[in-house]
């Protein structure tokens, strides 16, 4: 008996924007004052540090809940389940639905709410809700719905991310240009299998870390309204990053009792090239082994940070075989994990 | 063995906005008509239907998180616990932070790390999230912590309720003179006692009802701004909830295997009191029974509808003592149930 994944979907926004679409783009610092580096060369180490070329926006008709509502869709197609037989609904995301052309965010109904709508879904013991818990909610909306299940008042879960992040994206801040849109989903239930998910941990640091990620005005000092957008102090949570969340996923891995060597995969939130390197390097060093080649898919050269989809995207794709050099098979062990605002941190440790 | 509340707070805003306060504003209905009575008249009108007299606003200078944070800490204080040995703070609201000159909510970090924060708890693995649910929301924060506790995932958890609708209020929405701000937060945990959580309920209604209560523009038609602010449809709204909640409280109540007889209390969402009362009689009409005197405390006349605040408000005022002809004692049988945005229902049948 194990709880699993039986479905999984993905939705990638059609909208390419380039590292070149922000040549024209005036960035400053933080505190206002001018970069000394032509843009191009702030765009070049921008993309050295964070192996970011490409990032994907919605178009300007789609909300969050509609590509949240997509990737649920897909994900209810592969599981092959009658969607009114699910017991929840949970959508993790951060800034609910932002219209192209303002800058509210609306949370009211839930996302979860206008997802089961958009699906058509009419079973009223369905249970939609929205989960907030920076870049790691989805991780923790599955971990929520693994709860319910052992809990005995759910046997069947939709979990979805999704996040419009080129919807609260300052454009002259260096930053912006690591955001992403994206939505990802999951349906999962107890199967009469072994495996599925074998441990997990959740953490949350706020005592200096809380608001590492926040809400701030622009970079831009010439700009007097209180528009708020999203910031991030990028070398604490590098930081961070490094002295957490390796810890967090070898306590994981080990209260699964599975060895190191048989882990097979690696799916961590794409949040910064360099960072999640760093990440895994000093997770296997933990062990005393070198970084396994290719254990860590990546698509945040093309794909960017989209917040909570990065990991049901980047493990929707490797499942359907979308990713070189990557594929998973029935029984192996993968590692999923993610850090974000908070600081929240949180891994799985699956069984396939 | 029972899954208890241990400790309970409330934080009711020091600023009393009266019905009089409301004289000098120019409503208009939902189309921009105007409305052919005196503002006293509709004000009148408005107090017969929904018993609201006066409603709580918070000072300019605090946020959400900052009034989650006072309920929090009398919760923590209520219970005589070390605040370093909570395992969850799962904090329920709809709309962030929304600061009082601003019209953007934020979200990031969680209100659940903001009052982390201001608690100063060092334990990261106490794990804070938040939850949108509609008013409902701080019921299914105590329903999602019995499922962790049930689920071994956690031993004792923080639920607070907290929302500052003051700050997302049309002035030319007649409407706008139901909604308050409030905090409202207990402590659960396992204790070697019969009773506590004895059975639960929840449900979300999306097919028509998702748009019920919306995020929409001011009803003056002569503001000419894509400002947003909450909005309901209120015919709607009584209707579905007559229909909908008092089957649901009956099924909380029966699935608990507890008479109708021995229900000492009902705390019910405060939303409206023609409609709370409407909700009680029907509900004891499932079961062929007058409704009892002083079955439902209600502090709507001078607190308003403070949405996910409104339950553990109510419920902290009896338990303290604090509400005439209203006290409950160890052993008795209380109900609490909720019904809003979303559109979201739920009950939970709890043993003192």
């Amino acid at each position: 008996m194990g709880i699993k994944i039986t479905g999984i979907g993905s939705y990638v926004p059609k909208g390419i924007a380039t590292n070149e679409s922000f040549e024209s783009n005036d960035f400053y610092n933080e505190d206002g004052s001018a970069i000394n580096h032509d843009t191009t060369v702030i765009i070049e180490k921008f993309k050295s540090i964070t192996g970011i070329s490409e990032r994907r926006y919605v178009e300007n008709d789609l909300n969050n809940s509609d590509i949240a509502y997509f990737a649920a869709k897909k994900a209810i197609e592969d599981a092959e389940i009658d969607q009114e037989t699910l017991d929840y609904i949970i959508v993790a995301h951060n800034y609910g639905d932002v219209k192209h052309d303002s800058n509210q965010s609306d949370t009211v109904p839930s996302i979860a709410s206008r997802v089961k709508h958009l699906l058509g879904i009419k079973n009223p013991n369905c249970v939609g809700y929205d989960l907030l818990f920076g870049c790691p909610g989805w991780i923790e909306g599955m971990i929520q719905a693994n709860a319910f299940i052992k809990a005995g008042i759910a046997k069947r879960c939709l979990i979805i991310g999704a996040e419009t992040l080129s919807r609260v994206v300052d454009k002259h801040d260096r930053d912006s240009m690591i955001y992403s849109d994206g939505a990802g989903a999951t349906i999962i239930e107890e199967v009469d299998e072994r495996g599925g998910i074998l441990s997990h941990i959740s953490a949350t640091y706020t005592l200096d870390e809380a608001h590492f990620i926040y809400f701030g005005e622009t970079n831009n000092q010439e700009v007097n309204d209180n528009r708020k957008y999203i910031k991030m102090y990028g070398r604490k949570i590098y930081e961070f990053a490094l002295t957490n969340v390796p810890s967090a996923m070898k306590t994981c891995l080990d209260n699964a009792g599975v060895s190191i060597d048989d882990l097979k995969k690696v799916f961590i939130h794409q949040a910064n090239e360099k960072m999640d390197e760093a990440i895994i390097n000093r997770f296997y060093k933990l062990y005393k082994r070198k970084t396994p080649e290719h254990i860590m898919p990546m698509t945040i050269n093309k794909l960017g940070n989209s917040s909570v989809a990065t990991v049901p995207t980047v493990y929707d794709m490797v499942l359907k075989g979308k990713m070189e050099h990557h594929s998973i098979e029935k029984g192996d062990y993968v590692m999923l994990a993610s850090v974000g605002a908070g600081m929240n941190i949180n891994a799985i440790l699956y069984q396939v």
